[in-house]
């Protein structure tokens, strides 16, 4: 988050008035609402953070009515004496609701000042505009962080087989294009050395392909090293998906560097170097974690995102959708899954910018065009069958396969990732992704399909058997006489069994690779390599049903539709449906997966074949393990994400998990008795973020809600200010004096109390109590019973209570 | 809603307990949380409703532990008796927490019973799968209908013009389909005979010309007039768009009987004769209400959705999606309709449930085929060339127009709406229909662009100038060699020019009579219309744009891409836009506006120019006037509806918002010191839907919330059956006992009260509150200051307030 390096502006200011000097007159020009309302004073100190010095910081826009905005603390040099200060602390949770009063009155206050002068009315258009803005800035910059990468992974890629001598910065596609060679197979030109060429080898010969394997290995060890240790030392969040952690934030959680500058940059080195690492991984996790890191620090261009974690969340929900758009050049899959999978607070504002930013940036990069593919979409498919009804059995049947394949994954990933968690493993990060990267290598190679690349593979799966597909898999029986002619059915020959033997072993390598490669310690997402295996199986259940469909043309599956000769039935459909079955029992995506897999390949004709597959291999899927990968992994994380998908299903009380228990106290300030010195013991032995002020002890009725950092701020500068505040001062919430006071002139702070803190009474079923939690985006809410406070719940409690009856570790949430 | 007719069960069990018999068994059963939880009782009261003839009517599946789920009232004959019975009264608003819990308890109580018998785990496993298979009963039904109303739509538009003599049912290309003539225009054979040659006039001539002009509008006027009739008639809740009465009931307000078989059958009956009357609508609109309606009738199937009303607005949600799926075979256009623009609470399980049934709808549909389309899209576009970078800046412009002319047909048509509904003419609303209808027809006949269907024309306006189209439109100065020949650029004839200013007349005409006929009293939708009027403008736009480019090649827009020679600028594809823009422009929709475009034509490549003009349309038609059609015609009609779209941007409290004001009294009920009489005066005195329960009069700290409802039931019921309750007999909402009581036996009403109701503070901003409201579904929050009770906000309170803050009449919100 890196709030602290935010351009700052030093102010010196000294003013006199105790505790907030300029809230008046700034409650002022609230007007109504301000002088009574509970966020100014909290909101004045949100304002105030410090710099990595310690300097207090202040917006100072003086205008002619000598409205300061400025909140300065006096002569406060040494913030050390005021813990507490800043917005949040690292690992807590966001209180939604004061965010967005927060903007709604920063928004109003912007309104109002419109009249003054051209100038705030220029400010307040650029308010207006900025959200677009933003989000215009973060679609470019994604595009071109997301073009930079494809190219130099696609260069990098190649470099593992050879070089182009003659310009050494193209890579095998663009060498052999560039030498205007022309054929069938653009990647074979004289132009292309391989590294056995390099050499003097013969291009064929043992020799030659021994130093091709050993260079191949010796590369991609170099490059996970590289990407490993890039990780290690210089951005440990850089590592994995990142979609687990994103979710987490998104649903109001501080991870402060999480989305910073390093882990942009190393983020997107190590990602290049992971995919031309030849690892079982794809980089659209990864691209998702990017934009996000590209959306955050954008926002503190604009303060009023920057500034406010709850706003700030709208434009990174819009960025995650930049991520997707450019991993797929998918832009409306990319907002269904921003929609879907990753955001927590999504108003229908966000709807459309996401669309905007997503679709700015899937433009950018097709203008960048890093493929030097001339179709926009990713694996484009034109099929010249459509499918037939009947198929939906095997679409069907595939989607079922898909789910126990995706559950199959899960549990071994899961389980692989607890045991590193838990044993030395996980203490040799980078020896494991070099063991793993050779293993890899070792076994890749020798394949022919797991040699190349993932996405040429799953293009290769997905296409169809025209007159220009030379590979093995479309060794049929039959002659072409020219492009347009009609493809015919026919018999396979040796090469295509041939081919389903390869890909068969492929199917398993890469399962069990991916497996053990999502969670090591370099940029790794799974999306492609789920979309490859579900390609795999489809594609050879494909030729099945093809050859079913040549051997017996009578079947009543086929009558009908196969009769006249032509190929009725396309493998490289079943490919497809295949990728999305097992993408869909991975990830759980529902929708969202259907839309980016028809921008992917085109094919807006397959929706309901996608879809049937997708919903069976979501059921299958749900019905042998309940969560999908983000999910368990934030899970295993023990992150402190409140799922919103999931429905509470018991039936415990507020009373039930409400703070203290039953014997305990509940620590409570009162609104007119404690002193600077009770209140301060209070702070010291708790460490509670915020306290309920009540009447009395002996009527504890609820007054209001008051910040620990508040308080903290409050007292150093009284203390410093104000003379005759001393310990024993009194600490006065109300309006009035206290009646007959001896001592120390008491301490008013009626200012800093929340007076509209959310409550709920002590028979409010948890149900209801987690929903508001969900919905409103609270932080916490009192307990009362007939108008007495009884104790509090934080979210903390709720996510405690939420997995003690889900039968798991409560403690396993991350401090919060 | 007809809730009455649902078949019911009759039970004349009288049990011997005092209010209500098996509260006490039923609580067994649902364990720990019922015996203490608040909803139980309220949940088995809304299972009671009367009858029309006023039967107690109960669900009874009575299993071997003696449990009844049956709440009877023993032999209560006459529910006039008992007021207020029965689940929610017409124009009330539904209390979503309350229906969610209780289906949550529904369901937790189905999968306790799991365990005791198979027949039990059928009914779990009915229950899980019950909302699949609703929504795909729905999706079927909607295809199925959807298909009947576009096949006799189409025949009554046809016979207009003439008949099939050999095979009256069939249309004009149906029959000339079936005469295997085959040429360029389909819609010309000798088989079909207009009523001119019918007459035995020669084709062409002035007076077949005459003949058929006067056919064409007697016909016009039958069908409208049998129109206006039937819904005059049989179901007045059928006429219009129905989509801002669906808005407000999705918002979870109650109007009985818009949804019902009536208007479901008037509105399709309807929605064929209007259409086919050539009045300026379509159809799309009044397809989402016919599909809700669809869905309403089918979730009394399931009594999960059918008697819980906030569990069928997920339903409901599901419908709309599949009726935007089948009016334009646009699946996922219409899930995001749903989403974007007609639902309220739309949970991720609602947005799979609505893709699912959207797409059977669409598929179903598709198998009908009542077009006899090859392509599964309405207006299939297929465009040789992209669009260039710098068409973009022609697109923005034609966003702007789009806006321009979206905000004067909403003006313009709320200003005759008003007029309508504040003078005479209100009162004729079948005069009005027949007027419109005859004017439209006698202006429309002579225009060829009119008087073709408003489907025709946009597909032709989409269309390109290919080979085969011979419309006046691509009179341009080329040859054709064969189909696959380049279309070059090239210059406009004589043909272009008059078809230029039929079409500018055809736009003013449409503009007009829309603007007079969205509004009457048929069924009617105005999205083709809107569609249409886009085209038009597109379509003059992009001519001109050809126009532009070929003679003036070496503008700095056009060099580079249309120096070859070939046409670079498309005229349909600006029509395409144009009707995206024009579409934007009127309903404000945005990403739902843009998918359903490409699903409608099929043009993925388009998406960019699409975005930026619904975007340009969008900006400019807020900046002209805030509301989109269909929010502006809910704020005419004055629905209770909380729009959340709006942000709530004053600095009211909940202090100024709350009933009573000052000086008024606030109605509570004591916890124990009222007796019946005293709490009847009260019910009789006010009419509030529930009362606030206190401590005492004097502290009046809030102990819980009971509604009118269960009161009165409690009352006629304990009066009846327990002896020795009367009038004097004091109610008891506590545990305990009357400490000396010397009167007649108290009566107990604990298990009525919520003891769980929302409550906020007297300084709670109205932002945070409006936010309640909408994000957790309130029906009422109580208002309390330190623990004390003041006063109470309900929804038709917050709305007042959002009106009045609006500087508009806030008694304009209907009756709550």
């Amino acid at each position: 988050m890196k709030m602290e390096k935010y351009p700052l502006k030093r102010t010196s200011s000294s003013s006199t008035s105790p505790i907030s000097p300029t809230y008046q007159s700034v409650n002022k020009k609230y007007t109504n609402y301000s002088s009574r309302a509970i966020y100014t004073p909290t909101d004045e100190m949100i304002d105030i953070s410090t710099s990595a010095t310690g300097d207090v910081i202040s917006r100072s826009p003086d205008n002619e009515d000598g409205l300061q905005y400025t909140v300065s603390f006096g002569a406060v040099q040494d913030s050390t004496e005021i813990p507490g200060i800043g917005q949040y602390d690292d690992f807590h949770t966001i209180d939604w609701q004061r965010d967005i009063a927060r903007d709604r009155m920063r928004h109003r206050y912007l309104v109002k000042k419109k009249q003054d002068s051209i100038w705030n009315l220029v400010e307040g258009a650029h308010d207006a505009w900025s959200g677009w803005l933003c989000v215009l800035l973060i679609g470019l910059c994604t595009g071109v962080v997301a073009g930079v990468i494809d190219i130099g992974a696609s260069w990098m890629t190649d470099l593992k087989f050879g070089i182009c001598p003659e310009a050494f910065w193209l890579n095998q596609e663009q060498c052999c294009w560039s030498s205007n060679e022309t054929g069938f197979d653009s990647r074979n030109c004289s132009h292309w050395y391989t590294w056995a060429e390099i050499l003097g080898q013969k291009s064929d010969g043992f020799g030659a392909y021994t130093i091709s394997y050993i260079f191949y290995i010796l590369w991609a060890l170099l490059f996970a090293s590289l990407s490993a240790s890039l990780v290690r030392m210089f951005a440990p969040y850089a590592c994995g998906s990142g979609i687990p952690e994103i979710k987490t934030i998104l649903s109001g959680f501080i991870i402060r560097g999480y989305l910073g500058k390093w882990t942009l940059i190393i983020k997107s080195v190590g990602l290049i170097l992971s995919v031309s690492s030849g690892l079982s991984l794809g980089k659209e996790g990864p691209m998702v974690h990017i934009a996000c890191c590209i959306g955050n620090i954008l926002s503190y261009l604009f303060p009023k995102y920057g500034r406010n974690e709850a706003k700030k969340r709208e434009i990174l929900s819009a960025s995650a959708a930049a991520g997707v758009s450019v991993a797929f050049g998918a832009p409306i899959g990319g907002v269904l899954f921003s929609l879907e999978e990753v955001s927590y607070y999504f108003p229908l504002k966000t709807l459309w910018r996401s669309f905007f930013c997503a679709l700015i940036a899937a433009f950018i990069l097709r203008s960048i065009n890093p493929f030097g593919n001339e179709h926009s979409v990713l694996f484009y498919v034109e099929y010249n069958k459509p499918w037939i009804f009947s198929e939906l059995i095997p679409f069907i049947g595939l989607g079922i396969v898909g789910g126990i394949v995706g559950t199959i994954f899960i549990k071994g990933n899961l389980y692989w990732c607890r045991y590193r968690k838990h044993s030395k493993l996980g203490k040799y990060p980078v020896t494991e992704v070099l063991v793993t990267t050779v293993i890899t290598a070792i076994i890749a190679y020798p394949n022919r399909y797991t040699r190349m690349s993932t996405s040429q593979l799953i293009y290769l799966l997905f296409s169809q058997c025209g007159i220009s597909n030379v590979d093995d898999l479309c060794d049929y029986d039959r002659n072409f006489t020219d492009v347009n002619s009609a493809i015919e059915i026919a018999e396979a020959r040796s090469g295509v069994r041939s081919a389903i033997y390869l890909l068969v072993m492929a199917l398993v390598l890469k399962l069990i690779m991916t497996t053990f490669t999502f969670g090591i310690k370099v940029p790794c997402g799974l999306f492609i390599p789920s979309l490859c295996l579900g390609a795999i199986v489809g594609r050879i259940w494909g030729i099945g049903m093809e050859q079913l469909a040549f051997y017996y043309p009578k079947n009543w599956m086929f009558t009908g539709e196969c009769s006249t000769g032509d190929n009725c039935i396309t493998p490289g459909l079943y490919a497809m449906v295949g990728a999305a079955a097992v993408l869909g029992g991975v990830t759980r995506m529902t929708v969202s997966l259907v839309v980016i897999m028809f921008e992917l390949t085109g094919g807006v004709r397959y929706i309901v074949p996608l879809m049937a597959a997708a919903m069976a291999s979501k059921w299958v899927g749900d019905a042998l393990g309940k969560q999908g990968i983000y999910d368990a992994h934030i899970a295993l994380n023990g992150y402190p994400f409140l799922d919103s998908k999931d429905e509470f299903q018991h039936t415990s009380l507020a009373a039930d998990v409400m703070q203290p228990k039953r014997n305990e106290l509940l620590c409570v300030i009162t609104q007119d008795s404690m002193t600077v010195d009770d209140i301060e013991t209070l702070l010291k032995e708790t460490e509670h973020n915020g306290y309920p002020v009540v009447v009395s002890r002996e009527s504890p009725y609820l007054v209001g809600f008051v910040l620990r950092r508040d308080l903290n701020l409050s007292f150093a500068n009284a203390k410093r200010m104000i003379e005759g505040i001393c310990g024993q001062s009194v600490v006065l919430f109300t309006n009035g004096n206290l009646p007959h006071n001896l001592g120390p002139p008491p301490l008013k702070l009626k200012k800093i109390l929340d007076m509209a803190p959310i409550t709920i009474t002590d028979q409010t079923p948890m149900e209801i109590v987690v929903d508001m939690f969900r919905k409103l985006g609270l932080r916490q809410t009192l307990v009362t019973h007939n108008g007495r406070l009884l104790g509090v719940i934080t979210k903390k409690d709720v996510l405690r209570h939420v997995r003690q009856m889900d039968n798991e570790d409560p403690n396993s949430v991350l401090f919060n």
